[in-house]
């Protein structure tokens, strides 16, 4: 009797009920303005995971003492974000009314929404910590609303004011900026200097935690849609990471744009591993 | 004074009112289902066609001594189709309006019904000669209806039973064929066998024909989002269109489908430009 | 409640037992002498089959309709072309023990040997169908006698003159050649010319099938270790594999060689997913 | 009535009388010594340009408030280095005499001495500050003096010594550090560590602004012909030339040595792109 | 004691003095138009031909047998086509003086003129076998006489009527074929249908044989610097060469415009490989 | 009278019997567990160092007064670990007796165990400097002892505790970091912080040095097997390489692990050739 080829992230093999994590996929990508092809990031994050070891040692923590369950990607309605956004919705909510934590991996940033959508049915006090390269704060672009370029700010639209925390972002156009300058959401631009004392500020609240990997430097990350130079080192992130986790009660996170077309030494999807790794491993509170 | 820098395929550099045939690019690739960046197709076109020479010796005709003038890439909404289709919709009004032939670049195949629209109001007679290797016959795609899987379907909503006539299909559900044979599309599978006894059956009605360039064999055209194997030659291809262009009354035609991020080689995109360079000629009534 | 993340080629989900045809992959590429890669093969025909249509047009015939499980990839130990051989032997002879068709995807060419071990166990009077560009049939290789290039030498010391027939060899050095004419294999250089004779006479006869996808012409399978121009075109391919399965009975069979580092295009992939596609619906029995 | 098809860097369609500053591409790379390709940068360079935004948040400028003309890439004899310096004195010196500033973008390295023959004919106390990996003060190569290897030192024997302030200089010959030291150029090796030293001494002089983009490490910068470890890092970059601009009276400048074909994350692209907005804003008197 | 690291081309390595055959490299592509990077691809032969047998099975013979030197590549000025020429020109000279025959690898096509100014010294009588897509026969390109477009013209310079015998010919301007059409070469479009004629007429004439790669298909050629659909095929080819060898006067021959950077998967490489060595066993008198 | 076609890393083209140092090739990568094709490396490394100048303006030195022979690659026998280890062990054994220092381009990690054979036969109190991303002390990996991942382990079954310094260790099994720090071998994680008191420390003892180019962040690096982000800066390598030349007694070393297939834009390769320049010139006892 042969066995089904059940394939996950790394040995993310826990069953559903006991695990205290569920990763899933959202392979989209139809609103890309500028590079497509984020829809093959999740499929290439749990097929190259495989060349990582579980083991971190920087948390000196291994994935193998962890209760995570991977239920693979959803099939999303390509061409259609309304109905793609519906049913990322469902998978986040049932999750969340399970009492797990979803980790998403994207898929183009507009992802972020359906997620964002569920936790805060869940949780009316959400707050969101936002690291991105891109203020992601459009109304709209190109006449459509619903744009990986306008991500945050339909989130903007759920939760209002004094919600979104966002670091490292360093593009956008000059209305963006002036829009969150005018109070609308906190905005560390280029680094993670305000990290700390803000985390520390929104203690207890529940927080939605999303990183859109092009944070990250472009010389580790090419493997993205719209790279943008002078972004954050990869220490730098994982500390960001350690932050965030440490201190804040996450009730739900993505990791997106990770465009594998463009990452032909394979870089860019290795990084990503590892910091999908590095961030299951701080959200476990097992050891 | 220095001169602004226009760019346009080829020598395609006539002024608007005196042009016989309007070239634009239609970047759209939201539907794709399986590789997107088709949206870089007619750019990629335009500019490597400088590659190229403008004489070609299968036709002995020179695009020097042809009218044509290339408008640029539409600025289409990536995310919403329904507007994309009516821009493209709209700029191939305009031309028919003015008694001119467009010739659209894609961008994925779902752009031809944007163009179909526009010329099917123009000539309520209209009929379709399609080369492909996909019947594009779906209903519905992933729960979506406006799809580059369903665009052939769609234009058969415009149009009705026999007036579409598809050429070199080879992949397709089996409920494509089966609804196809049921008689509302002609399709001739794999190859061109049938298409001189149908150019001559069609004549004088008007006729859009759209070229998915994955109908060649992707040995000749890799570059494409869903390659399949078993396609016609290069040298078959250009006999086709020489069969179609001067049989028919051709009142609109689009080439679509070039892939740019799948031809590492630059093959793909100088085959484009080729069968781009001798349609024209075909078309053209210079000589 | 969440379902685990099952992968399986395009859809060969029936349940072991029901199954008359299983899929595994043997990826292992430790013997290539020139460029490896080869043991993401099975892994990216999977992955990619997902790009495919699961109904064929050239024989009418759905791969929804048959019975196919798919195993998965085996673990194999990269290094140790001995402890590999006997996994893959290992799970050959199980899938045969319960009277089902064993279909390997590679890896290198040298996987066979242990597929061929298994059937030789159970068929005493094997005989072998060997579609390929290289003869591989060296006595060793750099000293080392388990190569991929003496693949068919080994199969040779197992089952013995007049049991093996190539087709499409166009590439060996001159003592190859000069053994094989000496009565040892039954060889068809360049193409498939002598197969209907060959399978005729079979007839009834226990057979292994194994493709080495490089018999194709490069210009449809470009990534592979060692592409050979002046190869078969893929429809010939499709026939002559039409031809094996009609008329013999095949206990077992691989395709292998697919390289996708050297697969920039994505198209060798695909024409792997489609041979497969294809042998799978002539193998099985359903319709 | 449609519009042709203009292609600018950006937002740089200002018309030319009005303009302050001109864009042009120099396309050549007849006499790269190791791996060609620069010839496609300024190509590249505008193309990828409507990836980016217009808007700066590192000097909170817009180009959109900027008056710049792009004119387009010249067409240069590939194989005649003596032509296509005169093709690319001349540009530069119709530029120069409107009273406006030329921003060249190659192209190799060799292209600057055209722009520095036009700018020393209308500065004779003409100065140049030289940002690069390498010296490029050889005599000869290979028995050509008109060689990118050679390019300051020819530029040299224009402007004789004390007239060239190199910086970040990490290869080349040992004759060439020789030289340089004997007294004829000034450099700064490895970085900018006198950068704003020099420029206060420079304070007034007309300045010849030449940027060879492989001053940049390889791991932000890969696409050049000879990427050389060690180098400076994207915000030392824009740092030192905010550096220069704000202090300097510049007269001419370039970017060159992007290399698109040893880009395939596009990032290079990227990188060169942002280095060209942010000198266009630094150098642009408007806000 | 260690011996130094010599490398040749598969494995001719015999001494100079007993040779027959010489091969050497001439790695410049100065005055390529369009897509650079000829220059590597004599070393890139010599390289990968180790993944080659040296035994053919099309002709039956190997490479052991014969007596060929390597000489390795030469340095050419990078930047001075006069200069590159007069190099090959005088290298060519030393092996033909020796009663040797020199096979040299491109390059762009320009080399061959070098080769040919000495095969012209020696043989005043010389003609030429020209195999490629492009014409090659302008006056001249951008200004520049000395360009891979003009190589055959500038032959022509030299030898004048009735000397040229092209085939394959797909791609020039219109005054290219109208030039030759007007007496001044010999013609075939498109493929070799004249070829075994053109022979026989040549009877005892020496004979310089020139083979531009991109003569073929780029299906199975695509890595070079202009791609030309609609080419011979690989086979084809390897007939033609066999035709011209078996039946002329060969006195000197070259193998140019392979451009690895366009060769992803290797396999053009390959191709390249192939045919240097059914060439030199064609070449070879011995068996 | 032409000469044969010899080949050398840069200029490192001294007769051996006066060269101080030995370099040789080592092209094995049969055991690599995730992505293969670093035999691929040395001979990378010899072809592209034409690129490099040979002087280095980090230590004032050039090559070409440096005692330097280059013996080329190793023909070893890819599938059979045992027999390559001993054709490396054989070829340093020899360097050794000589009284040269062997300078091994790799291949894959393992290579290292037959050249510290082969020195702790010279040297009984050899001590191994490893810088490496890997820790590569498992006691078997997939069942096999001779594995690139065992390596050090391998080293350690020979020379026992005390003699294994490590630096730059990011990435292991738990059971690695615990075994190393129950005292079998000196790890430093992460950087190079204990170097100076290490080197200081072995004074005097017979060092063998074994740089792993993982050690280097892959921004810098990516073209290796299985990249680890988080690694050491390009100048913090050379500056460690200088701490431990000037200071030991070194009697071996190699570079390893570079890999050539997924180093698209050949940054990684130009690292590596650097890295051996700057190692080579700190060896060489001339200037």
């Amino acid at each position: 009797m042969l066995n089904p080829n059940i394939e996950t992230f790394l040995c993310c093999d826990a069953d559903y009920p006991s695990a205290e994590l569920v990763l899933f996929g959202a392979p989209f990508d139809s609103t890309t303005s500028y590079r497509p092809g984020t829809r093959f990031g999740s499929r290439a994050i749990r097929s190259e995971s495989f060349g990582l070891e579980s083991y971190s040692p920087y948390q000196d923590k291994d994935l193998e003492d962890c209760s995570i369950f991977d239920s693979g990607d959803l099939e999303l309605s390509m061409g259609s974000c309304a109905l793609a956004l519906e049913q990322i919705q469902e998978r986040t909510a049932i999750i969340l009314q399970d009492g797990k934590i979803p980790v998403m991996l994207g898929g183009e940033h507009l992802v972020t929404l359906g997620a964002v959508r569920a936790a805060a049915q869940q949780y009316p006090d959400l707050h969101i910590i936002h690291f991105d390269a891109h203020a992601d704060l459009r109304q709209e672009y190109l006449g459509v609303e619903l744009s990986h370029a306008c991500v945050l700010r339909r989130c903007w639209d759920i939760l209002g004011d004094n919600r979104i925390y966002q670091f490292g972002i360093r593009s956008g156009t000059r209305e963006e900026f002036l829009w969150s300058s005018a109070g609308h959401t906190n905005m560390q631009k280029f680094n993670f200097a305000q990290l700390k004392q803000t985390i520390a500020q929104l203690q207890g609240k529940p927080i939605y935690f999303t990183i859109d990997l092009d944070v990250l430097d472009p010389s580790i990350f090419p493997g993205t849609g719209t790279p943008e130079a002078g972004g954050v080192g990869f220490l730098d992130l994982l500390q960001a990471i350690h932050t965030v986790c440490a201190g804040s009660h996450i009730v739900g996170c993505d990791v997106n744009e990770l465009c594998p077309a463009y990452d032909a030494s394979g870089v860019s999807t290795a990084v990503a591993c590892k910091v999908v790794r590095e961030l299951l491993l701080e959200l476990s509170t097992k050891k």
